[in-house]
């Protein structure tokens, strides 16, 4: 089925999947480094995006989130989900940095994120902007990506557990455990 | 009774309450940015622990762990609770280094993280190494640290809300983000 899969993609799709295997290299999974590597160029080729590049810690911790086979790196449908998101998320950072500072201001936060797809309560808002945001609630670019394939993991994984739909999950330590340090 | 506990600490403590005060500055308060040049000038005197320093991010991931009220910084308890844990896993780290290379291999972590009093079972213990590990299974200083204080809180939290002790939580998902996203 895969290969089927693969027969039958679309010219975009192919682009995409010769892109991933220059980057994923043999192994064809990518990396923490790898994906931190191929972030920090494309972001140095754009003025318009402040940031001060994405850390190892970082990428770690997004490859982590997004790796649903527990490889410890990203094969192609998971990267690809991360590109995508990367890619839109990129759009809405654009459109709300509405004061052209490269930066996303705590004003202009919420309106980013449900743009994004999260609209969250002040609570939730105001400790994301302690956690992600400078001393002045500025978030730039690295955080913001890094917060939001957080949040939108974080989120799937609630919907997942929470399978009789009630708004609540049960969970015991040992999931507990492996949802919260494998992230 | 803050005033009180002042004047009835121990020599030990007003020390540390010296130095916290250095450090901190006028604010009282440690920042993200202040634990990480205090960890990274400690390090730096040390030739045997393996490390390539501590990243404003894993500080920023650590402060928020331990903020138990929500400023952003670390007061006084909150810093002391997570020294004392430094100081405590340090030795551990420096006992369960057996061949001395600085790291702690895949070999020596599940004892490690047990004398540090983390007795998990083999399928945490591998999700860890993925997470917090290099490619040939080794942790440095600064990641096998940033491991332990989050292991730590996620560990607490756990038994704060298992409020019946009969060894699972159960969360909605304003409980979730706050426990997942600040952290």
């Amino acid at each position: 089925p895969v290969v089927y899969a693969e027969q039958h993609e679309s010219d975009e799709e192919k682009q995409f999947r010769r892109v991933f295997q220059q980057l994923a290299g043999e192994d064809m999974e990518v990396s923490p480094k790898e994906l931190m590597d191929i972030l920090n160029k494309i972001i140095a080729k754009r003025g318009d995006l402040q940031t001060d590049g994405f850390s190892i810690e970082s990428c770690r911790s997004m490859v982590a989130v997004m790796d649903s086979d527990s490889t410890g790196r990203l094969g192609f449908h998971e990267f690809k989900q991360l590109w995508n998101n990367i890619k839109k998320w990129q759009g809405v950072y654009k459109c709300h940095d509405s004061d052209g500072s490269g930066l996303i201001g705590a004003d202009e936060l919420p309106n980013a994120f449900r743009a994004a797809g999260f609209p969250l309560n002040d609570q939730l808002f105001n400790m994301i902007i302690r956690r992600y945001s400078d001393d002045c609630g500025n978030m730039d670019f690295d955080n913001y990506i890094g917060c939001l394939v957080r949040l939108d993991a974080m989120c799937r994984s609630f919907k997942t557990l929470d399978k009789d739909n009630n708004g609540t999950i049960k969970v015991n330590v040992q999931e507990w455990l492996q949802l919260t340090m494998y992230s």
